[in-house]
């Protein structure tokens, strides 16, 4: 690995994963790490009334996958998060236990949480300072404490951050946005009193960040009112310990899933992100490993998110319940099983096909000749496949790469030859 | 006509249109109506940068259709609103002209806007007053101006009512939701200040009602900064005309259209509205119109909304360019170029079938035999016209309702045999 951004003269914490290969673009921002240990509480016990639906909408579906497991992979995705807690009502406990094991979530705890949002926050706090000496997360209790909202999946990487940053520097930190409406003040018979002036006011948002000390502190120090009628932690971290936060800007992706209208919102932006990214699975070949890397550097310059893994074996199997589009890469020699078992493993993650799955099976042909000889047998059979997948509403594409043999191997390939199987009717020949 | 709830002893304004019809059922809201002129200023000059797209928000399309064409037709079913002025920008009124006419919006009038909001709503407001004499619009100046943004849809009439006649009574009043994110005060340095007790604080939404002389006062006397950086009408009716605007708490469905997530939410709610309401094509036949007007009557209780049309000509072929469902019923004698007719109504109207339409083709039958006799080359000519028509993704479905000659005729029919036509392969026979 090289390309780690991290002062390698500073003491890193044991937990901080280097950050992905640097590559050879240089217009790709690269994960930032901290040098000190960051675990996150995500209070999911509400109800969800706002939505007007039976299921709160932490547990609503979008592509078969529930709301929290995609907030769970946003932190999941970022190394330097040693632990999550997840706070969820009583009941809750078996369904976010089975969540959990269903989409092969790492790093994280589930606890019941209070009847309030400042009791389960609280209750995920001091489940935190409980991880020490706790064996199975080998965690140590954390130096920065992230508080985010189960129900705002979108947060990147960066901006958790500058919050890490801030709040290790200032004692708390959090997010912010412009006000999108103008805020007024109403007399109690209902009447216009006055409104804010737009430009000195902000909605406060999620996440925020705080020291343990901080946070611990502030939920030992405050009263049983504010549990029982507080929602804003900065508030209680500067009434209860003079520490003012930082605010920072974030972006519109912050919102929260509030009302019916946002899980078609948070749908959209899910399908957008899933369409940008997939996962490469080369087989043992050295040949497709080559170019898997080559194909994912390129791909970080169109702001795509590339996983090249051997195959979808072992913990590799969590691809198959996340991703939606799969790079299938053979070596000189393509072997139609290689396909077939990429069906069969789909088959059995059990995934509702009512979104399309595509996979791409690219060809590498080392000969001369852009058409490789295959027997009629052999042709039948892929299309046969392709149609076959179809009906399950998975797109079966192949492609055909023809490298030249005067030309040096690892490079990007000259030229790319992409026919769709099935479908089109068309024969791969 | 019959049950008007508009106390008849009152004088109506004349341009007051009846509500529509009271029916039988009484747990479905009825129309209310005003009795003084009321008109819209519709503010679409926004530029729509918060959404990152090139094209402003409120000519986005959903369903073929230009959001300011469902806010526009939303105050064109209240029968009580005269008038609506549209404002946009000058490079944009050849497009807003375009739209009006292609989607036959009435009461309608497109005025350049300014360089801000408040510029652009006071030309609005201004353009109302030049109504007077105008033959063409015959109406006059408004009572009571109401004034939205064109990107929030889904206004209903219900709401607009509690509006118009809180403006008329205390000269101001305006839609409020609670904050959804706590507000803050920022130091200049950027740490917090302090924050806002929600409970004391609600955000400002749209509509907004005035009457005319509050609203067009409020514009003569405010400063020149006012127009430039100000945002907030009633705030302008306090500071310049003393009136303290009435609050009232609006549905969620008053969001405003503002980031690109929200589009995708808009359309959702677009398809759930439009899934709640069909066209119900009648022909001549006076037991067809029996039939539509109990189904009418039984709609409502099921919170959908039927509009009944002898037929789609005239005035009428603009529910092709609204509507998604229609209900075709012909008397004991259908006649397959009934729906024949339709189809090509539907080619005509040029409408992009990039979503299902459904037509269901009720036929009564009075004989007290189940199955009609029917020719076979009948049977193929109708299977064929719905796989036809299913290649432009319209759904044709055939409903055959029996109804034996011993029941008296107007009820609801005792029993319904739905077929579908084309898609199962199952003829109609």
């Amino acid at each position: 690995m090289e390309g780690d951004i991290c002062d390698p003269d500073r003491a890193a914490y044991p937990r901080i994963f280097p950050p992905r290969e640097a590559g050879e673009s240089d217009h790709q921002p690269f994960e930032r790490c901290v040098n000190f240990p960051v675990s996150v509480v995500l209070p999911a016990a509400g109800t969800g009334e706002r939505t007007g639906l039976q299921t709160p909408k932490q547990f609503c579906s979008f592509l078969g996958r529930p709301l929290i497991s995609y907030t769970i992979q946003a932190f999941e995705r970022v190394s330097w998060i040693q632990s999550i807690v997840v706070v969820v009502l009583k009941e809750n406990m078996a369904l976010m236990t089975d969540i959990i094991q269903r989409f092969q979530h790492r790093k994280v705890r589930v606890v019941p949480g209070g009847s309030t949002r400042h009791r389960s926050i609280c209750s995920g706090v001091l489940a935190l300072g409980e991880l020490e000496g706790e064996e199975s997360h080998a965690a140590v209790q954390p130096k920065v404490v992230i508080i985010h909202d189960a129900v705002r999946p979108f947060v990147e990487a960066d901006f958790l951050y500058k919050i890490a940053m801030a709040a290790k520097e200032q004692g708390a930190a959090g997010a912010i946005r412009p006000l999108v409406s103008t805020v007024i003040a109403t007399t109690s018979e209902g009447y216009l009193d006055h409104s804010l002036d737009r430009a000195k006011y902000r909605a406060s948002e999620m996440p925020q960040g705080f020291t343990y000390d901080v946070i611990y502190q502030a939920y030992q120090r405050c009263t049983e009112s504010d549990f029982d009628f507080g929602t804003e932690c900065l508030h209680l971290a500067l009434q209860y310990c003079g520490v003012s936060a930082k605010l920072i800007e974030g972006p519109p992706t912050l919102w929260k899933v509030t009302y019916k209208r946002d899980l078609a919102a948070a749908e959209s932006i899910i399908k957008e992100t899933l369409s940008r990214s997939a996962c490469v699975v080369t087989g043992a070949s050295a040949q497709a490993v080559t170019l898997a890397g080559t194909l994912q550097k390129a791909a970080r310059t169109w702001d795509m998110e590339l996983n090249v893994i051997p195959d979808l074996k072992g913990d590799n199997g969590s691809y198959l319940l996340t991703e939606w589009n799969f790079i299938l890469v053979s070596g000189s020699l393509p072997c139609l099983s290689e396909v077939e078992a990429i069906l069969t493993d789909f088959k059995a993650a059990n995934r509702a096909p009512l979104h399309p799955f595509v996979i791409v099976w690219v060809h590498l042909s080392s000969s001369d000749e852009l058409s490789i000889s295959r027997t009629m047998a052999e042709q039948v059979a892929i299309m046969d496949l392709a149609s076959a997948a179809k009906l399950q509403n998975i797109f079966l594409y192949g492609i055909q790469i023809h490298q030249s043999k005067e030309v040096p191997p690892p490079p990007p390939p000259p030229f790319v030859l992409m026919k769709p199987l099935g479908g089109s009717g068309k024969p791969w020949n």
